[in-house]
């Protein structure tokens, strides 16, 4: 990052950190809408809201994401602790489920929708703030969790009408005994995932090579791959690997878990959107289990969201095994990608009326005003009374607001306001009362 | 804070830092409520939602706020920029105007609700790191602009059933020219905002001799707050001042804009809640014109709310004066009294409906989950397949479940369930129709 040069020069100069942004009007409404879906999700399955501080202990923060971690804000604090802010929701969830275990009943269900802090470099749609719409499940180490969680995550993405997504599956355990079957030492799965994971983006040539500078052994590398884009091309890739990796129990408690999961999908209402894929692998250190990946191939998008099970966070705060299992949805790229394909609904702008505030008439305008807002209309009430009528309108125009209300001290004694609409310039003269029927019965 | 020992034991324990806090389920659903309440009336009135980086440079941050400023968190990043967290959403509101000018129409009304970071000593009720609810306009001189914003936290506070506040309300133009005309150097009204605002705390002698020791000579700081005390408790506080200062053009202005604020407020459903308090200052440096607090006297709760006009903050980042007037509700406080004083319907819970996990039909709770939330209930789906039924009905008891819905292979057939009420413990049986048709009449 030495080649940033920005905030060593100016002074009191308006200005923000490169891989920061300000949430605009426009933004933060469409961000509020989406945010307000993943919302009605979650609690729709009874999961509950959680949120944690933004500072924590260093030593809370690290030793369990590897890679991210170097990412991590960290400083001392007029105390001289050492701090940091959080790189994710899943550690904070760990250690919130460990200090109040006395009133968490498990199994734990919550979400948190909440902002990260990672010192990536800054690219085109990546950011040092970005926020993480996570759904985990503490203490229920049945698969029917993690198909839950994969339910919870196609429902999100139905409900900001994201097309065309995949939910990819696998299992770690299962990738573990290809890699072992393969003759890969145990030791070396961490690089396996690690380099697996990068398959779609830098080819299978490139993941083979990773894994022998990661110290595997070069036909081992090759033959683990191979069965693994081998399975994702066949019928029916469970029993592809079944087959090839013969008698071999953890690999079948693994497949038995895949199995349980896609038997019970339909009956959540998720059909044909999740499928088996071998080839991935997620590149968190602590997933254990089940592992998905929600991608959006057409326009192609990415990964909007993952997830997986992870048997060993939480145990590392609370002095016993808590297995969890939970998804984290990108809200920043679907953000981008309902934005740019227009899924959602407009908005309606800032507010539904423009009351115009004529010179002395300020009363008069205020009080219609708040009959408008109790009859259910946002309403803003011009504040500027010493501007002409036609500034307050162009104000209204440039605002998008689509109706204005205008009325003087002439038409106080009568309670009569002049409706004009914005969009068409038709205006006309009626009482404040049958303004507000005509909008109501014009929505 | 050297006393702090915290942190410097404890090795990966799950520990939090002092100051700071987690926002457990019950707690959150609360919040949420009530930054709802909050986001309805700002929304009401046609304001829009903004939000910044929690991230700043440190020269943005400092140098507006005085006090505040030394409780900043601050520190280094890795690309060696000074930067810190945001102490409160003023500053930030006011880069933002002067960033985004050509995109931001004036007046701007903005509302933004989140987190800000303050060293400050820990103790009971006080946090470092707490949740602020603005609403400012930026950009309208006019009155009618502050009785805005004064409507607005009424209805807030309302919305959210606070008892009995009284929102006090007075102008720094008329504290300074009391204090001129008591023979205090214009140069030391910072001195006098900052004193005379401790009065209800630490009464009329204490808040002379903190002039004193400011650097105000004892007989003029004793006769301004003579001045203040007594016109407080006039009955015509703004005559009793106007008659005592004689000519004064800028004392005149600030009593038209104070009397302009009373006449319209009632127009905006504010009747008796707003009262002319002389003795009120606010603390912070920024304010120029109108200032107000709410306060609840009984119970005896204090601040809630807080704010006022501010002239040259935005000023000194846009290369122009735009003027800005606003209110900070304290949410930290707020949700406060609202918990202890119950002043808010219960939330209801985690969730309506607890479906039972049967072995072996997992599918089947799972496809009457679905219909239930398709009902529109939030409904649990049990994830402990293994556990019996009733640690199953106990797990929904501990969560606050009102019903349980269990139904296994034999009633899947017949699309029946049993429906029983964990408050009770009565229990029926009936098709899965037939209970959502019941519960829905239940409401």
């Amino acid at each position: 990052m030495s080649n940033d040069s920005e905030g060593k020069s100016g002074n009191r100069k308006p200005q923000i950190l490169k891989g920061f942004r300000d949430y605009l009007p426009e933004h933060m409404r469409l961000r509020q809408q989406i945010i307000g879906k993943f919302r009605a999700v979650f609690e729709s399955h009874g999961f509950e809201p959680l949120d944690t501080p933004v500072l924590e202990y260093l030593e809370v923060l690290t030793g369990k994401a590897g890679e991210n971690e170097k990412l991590m804000y960290g400083f001392e604090d007029h105390g001289g602790r050492k701090i940091g802010l959080r790189y994710d929701l899943t550690v904070p969830l760990a250690r919130v489920v460990a200090m109040h275990q006395a009133h968490i009943p498990l199994p734990f269900k919550r979400y948190h929708i909440a902002p990260v802090w990672r010192a990536e470099k800054p690219q085109r749609g990546r950011f040092r703030e970005f926020w993480q719409c996570d759904a985990d499940i503490a203490g229920a180490p049945s698969a029917l969790a993690d198909a839950e969680i994969l339910a919870i995550l196609g429902e999100s993405l139905d409900a900001v009408g994201l097309p065309n997504y995949t939910i990819q599956v696998s299992h770690r355990q299962l990738l573990a005994r290809v890699a072992v079957w393969a003759g890969i030492e145990e030791g070396l799965a961490g690089q396996v995932y690690r380099s697996v994971d990068k398959l779609a983006k830098i080819g299978p040539d490139a993941v083979v090579a990773e894994m022998v500078e990661g110290g595997v052994e070069q036909p081992a590398a090759a033959k683990a791959l191979r069965l693994l884009v081998e399975a994702s091309a066949s019928d029916d890739a469970l029993g592809f690997i079944r087959d090839s990796l013969g008698d071999d129990p953890v690999a079948d408690t693994a497949l038995a878990e895949l199995q349980e999961i896609f038997e019970v999908l339909p009956s959540m209402g998720i059909t044909g959107k999740a499928v088996f894929d071998p080839t991935l692998a997620r590149g968190l250190d602590y997933y254990t289990g089940p592992v998905f990946e929600a991608v959006v191939e057409e326009p192609r998008i990415g990964s909007v969201a993952g997830g997986g099970r992870y048997e060993d966070l939480i145990g590392s705060f609370a002095n016993r095994t808590i297995t969890a299992t939970g998804v984290s949805l990108g809200l920043e790229r679907i953000i981008e990608v309902v934005r740019e394909f227009d899924l959602l609904p407009g908005d309606g702008g800032s507010a539904d009326v423009l009351v115009v505030t004529m010179p002395g008439a300020a009363a008069y305008a205020a009080s219609v005003a708040s009959q408008f807002r109790q009859a259910g209309f946002r309403t803003e009430l011009s504040s500027q009374p010493n501007r002409s009528v036609g500034d307050q309108l162009k104000y209204g125009s440039k605002k998008g607001i689509r109706f204005a209300v205008i009325g003087g001290e002439a038409e106080r004694e009568s309670q009569q306001v002049a409706l004009k609409d914005l969009e068409s310039g038709e205006q006309r003269t009626m009482s404040v009362h049958e303004v507000i029927q005509s909008l109501q019965q014009a929505e």
